[in-house]
């Protein structure tokens, strides 16, 4: 391992002990890299504005780190075990490239700034990400439910038979609850918008930093002030995002649910493309949605990632090694779940449903609760005219429809007046 | 137990499967039953609206209502087992006492979308408290941040003496967490803020409900359009709001760490009143910290909560009497969680330094960062000063103090310039 | 409530706090109150054999024990918020009984220890339950395993049809899961069989507590040595308790989810008695299977009562006031898990198969597996076999017969081989 | 990537969905890969002992298999992203050297039962682990509480100075808790040590296979007997292994917090050698314990591991997709636990006390509980001889040593009667 930048002379290392201390770290930073580079190159220009650096300091740096990114990009640097993380790996290439302008770069600046603006950076690309996708799942739900709002499905509660419903009204609840969640991932991008770098290992320093300039070449929204604070979010806002994501992805286990069950045997109501299944290794005959069966799989890493930062964040105030394990838990829980989420549009632009199994699984009974109600229109109270239905249950529906079922269905949001327009209002102020 | 609503002739009843059934159902039912009946007057006003209830029925159910609720309040009704749930109870009641008429207030809702509207409500109110919390605890810390900003205090990172900061710098870190958990709370609020009433089972009905009313006399800011997305948002919006007072529990976990550390007989930086210890049964020399101690344990209750719905939720659309669980798991977390927010703003009041305490633990050694920049700033490559500073760090603090490190720590947010107006404009943009 | 046994004079209470350090932790404490009593009676002998009690003293307290154990239990004595805790209500009525040998009964204990003994104690029941619970289900598991080892059900995975199952294998599966949660319930229960009482407040005393006789009179194994270990098993033997409930919990998790999917419309395969089921309160056509949903979501509670515990352990050694929470996790857990493995037995032993919906299910590809194991059988590689079986698995099936499939089923443990004497073993060896 | 096993002809693969599918899986698989080879070794015995195979086919396979199994170690032969997993990869290699002999391996086997095989011998070589490392940080607790039973030092509650306890003591609770961690690692390895392999896809298969030679090959102590538990336990052992471990790392957590206390510039109780601890980038006077803490944080990655599976665990019956999350979890857990389990025995081995630092902790209010239960020997009532303990309680220790306090602390467990003699003969059957 190159030098590390703490090391004090005389003081013996223990490789088993530096193994533990790094564990997986240097290679989890390859995400982080070039957050990092990217927010050096603006802490240059911050030390230049407070006479630190020179411009042609300055300008050394920001050049360096370009072809630094450039090579990271191409793989001729490779982040690896050589370095303890990647924070320390670009200060010693400038200090390589670069000499004494390479040692400079640091002042004013801690790993825990570094750490803390690299993540916030991340956490806003996943997270815009996580919106994108949501709004890209609500818009084929939303033409799906205009183009199939009269294709009657069973209705379901208790996984029992319950009434007549339709693709447009299954359609349109995943439209509604994938507006939310982009929504959700949203308001959390605002959250998490703030710049920590300038706040150092979480008291600040004796400079004037520029924070007002790495704020806004970073596209931050606004400052964190607080350096104690900065160091309070790294896990807090760790934790936020995830839950943003698990938002959609605990929405996608229950569409997942649907998917499986519709797609068995017994159900029979979905077909979806061979690509999405797969076979085994001792059964011939059997196609497995495993796409279906990992989509519902995802949310249970996103919990897991949580559960990782959130046992940890039992400290008090200030930074604590103990940190260092929400890394690998963002990185696992983002990355399960937006490979989910990517998938998910197509997948449900491309599944197509069995007209015939459909309408067989509308069974008589299923018209009990309209035959209540017509009578409460009548005039019977409506208790009364549940009791008679029950009685009645098996035969109600006799000579009725699941057409003429949903075209009754007239509350708002029902099959036949499923306001999809408003919908399509709120899916259009997300862009 | 009063008549089951649902009840078929003939089928027996089982009394320790009932009893499994109900669990606490019931006796949690009075966290709702207000809201059920504030729910309603709203239906039964929408039925006027579409003819389904006459004026005069419409007014008597919603008298009989207000009743019913003055008698809750006082005692004279009690919400007890006799009862399946709070909806089954009201229902009872109105029948009880109006015949027909309250036969007919089921007409076109199921139990699902009244305990959706119910919890709804009462997630919008525990939001609220959140948000109200949060900022109450944020002024307290504001106001402290400005008044003892030229207090030393000891900085720690791994919990090990790290640089001079200040109590002004450790309260404004409290003030931004807790303003952002404002904003988060608020932000939820939002995202919840949807009528559910008027969806029935999942599949609306077949009534053209007036579901424009009801959205608007019980103040929500929008309807929830589909159905099938109305049970969806079972148990997810639960979590949301789980996990925005997640967001302040855990912030009050790290401060109660703080002060678990700082009232403790090694730091002792904080004298709390002794109405916030207790005793110990057998030692007669101590006073506990309990108070401290049971709001650094809310957290937990809070993620038991999460964990208790969020492991239900793997289930296909529409309802299954599996969610019942998410009942309880809100009111212990949102009971807990609220607890130990309401206790907080006079407790942070309260708290009084020991400035000798703290002084004593500034060391010399805690003032080598100063040097290092210092020097970097006089021309010394940062990673050189560095290396000096370390190799001199017990001896260059000598001659330096506290203030004098506070008052050159000018990076935007740092004790020279802890930016307490940027965050009191945040604050007051909160109200 | 009644005076505090720690208030020292002068001290203000103020109310709000009290409440807030109570909790409901008295109400709580009625499941501990008779375990306490049962331990204040071996303590008072342990202080009579070391010479602090006379034996007048002792008998007398020992009788007012058993005094207040019947109150307890008729309800003459109430354990409410007069009291801070059972232990304080107990040491309360002995002084009001008998003066000063009530003021003795605490020499030489704490309360911490009699929660650790109390706990202990509640703790060992409820795994017995666990461990009764689940060979009861295995029983009837293995019964009717035996009964219809020969009945055809379809086998899947994936929830995809996949070969031709029986009702026997189905059986034996769900025995040899309850023996082994039987296995792990009775390793837990040697593992907190354990006596903490005499540790004091986790450091022992100056006294020789006769801890050999309270160990042997309160019925445990060993003595805990350690008083600091005594403390650290606070919460760890809870935890591992509710980790033996929770592999009982996850396996009838995974049990009524088969359960759930085959009393559906679209499974059919299995009929439950009436007295399972209920009723909708808007659609008169249902009949809901909510016992079986309760007992999936049962887990949930378990887990949730782990997560409340697991996360408030992040402390250093010795007794924290954060471990209070850990009370009512117990309860909840337990509290459910037990009530729904309780309804279990006579729920597997009630539930009624289906033979046409089960036989109507197995579909000709479900023999392929069958057919290309023959081919390997006669000597074609697998490999090829399981090719050709693929290119023909729709008519592979023909002529071949459930019955056949299942005589042909010979490896061990398969349908034709069920070794259920090997299991009725191990069952047997359980008691 | 090599041909799917599964794969029929003429149906497309996506490459995105395949990546989807694959994960990290195969790589995840090295873990796996010779436990794979070692049971496929003793599938071809047992294929041979039926028939299937000729004994030639046989020795050439185990010889592959093992030529195999040296370049794997070797680095020849490297599994990567060529492969869907390791199970293809062996059986890919096995036709390409072998042909048809490669072909007839997979008979009456699937990839199901694989799995369980190679999770198991895995699981039960990690518990192992779990338990040779328990006892080795017994063993070091055992012999420096011997060595160091008589050094005072203050002993905690609520992180209040409580009264005097000794390092003896302090040792004695860990060696106590580690050997209780060793026996819970032991019963779970008991509960695990069953065979699956044999039991195909969860259904058994049409061949009489020779379950008793592989069970014995493989040095499981039994049978897995039904093939719908061997899926079952798919998970719920993963699960049962992972919560032993925890029960280690959760006291680790403790013993760590102790530690970072201990070793803070308050406390100052303890030092450890430098190769534990590292600096910062900015504070050039920092020594920071990262390993402590680092300790402290691996329990989250082993929760984050329980959560993961636990999550996914809502299933019915059978194997599906889902569960391949189960195998990254155990490995990060696993991984993170027993990577700080090996450093803890030489950690633990090589603290130092500072006695000056823990006698100058110990004041005067420690002694009132020694006082109060002497008074209670001499025959004052215990609650009165509290009230007087706590009226003095500041100048009660007048005169007193902590040495005098240790040496009157005779309850078994404590100070005077640490009964180290019974502690190290519940070690020694460990063995």
């Amino acid at each position: 391992m190159a030098d590390l930048l703490w090391q004090k002379p005389g003081v013996a290392v223990d490789a088993k002990i530096q193994t533990f201390l790094a564990g997986d770290d240097v290679i989890l930073d390859r995400e982080f890299f070039l957050y990092d580079v990217q927010a050096s190159k603006a802490h240059a220009q911050g030390l230049e504005n407070i006479g630190i650096l020179t411009a042609t300091e300055r300008s050394d740096l920001q050049r360096e780190l370009d072809v630094l990114a450039d090579d990271f990009r191409s793989g001729a640097f490779v982040l690896d075990e050589r370095f303890e993380d990647c924070h320390s790996a670009i200060e010693a290439r400038l200090t390589e490239r670069l000499g004494d302008a390479g040692r400079k770069i640091h002042t004013g600046r801690s790993r825990n700034d570094q750490i803390l603006v690299a993540t916030r950076l991340w956490l806003k690309d996943k997270l815009l990400q996580v919106s994108a996708l949501s709004r890209e799942v609500a818009k084929v739900a939303l033409d799906r439910a205009e183009a199939e709002k009269d294709l009657p499905v069973p209705g379901y509660t208790h996984i029992q038979r319950a009434v007549v419903s339709s693709a447009g009204m299954w359609w349109a609840g995943w439209a509604e609850a994938f507006i939310d969640n982009a929504v959700r991932a949203h308001d959390t991008f605002a959250l998490v918008d703030a710049n920590p770098l300038g706040t150092a290992a979480g008291y600040g320093v004796n400079l004037p930093l520029d924070r007002a300039h790495t704020t806004q070449a970073l596209g931050f929204a606004r400052m964190q002030i607080s350096p104690i604070y900065a160091q309070l979010s790294r896990g807090k806002f760790e934790l936020a995002a995830l839950e943003a994501l698990g938002g959609a992805t605990l929405d996608l286990r229950r569409l997942a649910w649907d998917l499986s069950l519709f797609t068995s045997g017994e159900y029979g109501f979905v077909a979806l493309p061979a690509q999405y299944t797969t076979g085994s290794s001792i059964m011939p005959n059997k196609r497995n949605p495993d796409v279906i069966e990992l989509m519902r799989a995802t949310h249970a890493s996103v919990a897991a990632a949580r559960t990782e930062i959130e046992q940890l964040l039992s400290l008090p105030s200030g930074y604590h090694r103990d940190l260092q394990g929400s890394k690998g838990a963002i990185f696992h829980g983002f990355g399960r779940g937006l490979a989910a989420l990517e998938l998910l549009p197509a997948l449900l632009a491309n599944l197509e449903w069995r007209e015939d199994k459909l309408r067989v699984a509308i069974d008589s009974g299923m018209y009990a609760t309209d035959v209540a109600v017509e009578a409460a229109v009548a005039g019977v109270p409506f208790r009364e005219a549940y009791k008679a239905a029950a009685a009645a249950s098996d035969t109600a529906g006799q000579g009725r429809t699941p057409e003429g079922s949903l075209a009754a269905r007239v509350s708002p949001g029902a099959a036949a007046d499923l306001r999809l327009d408003e919908l399509r209002a709120r899916w259009a102020a997300l862009a």
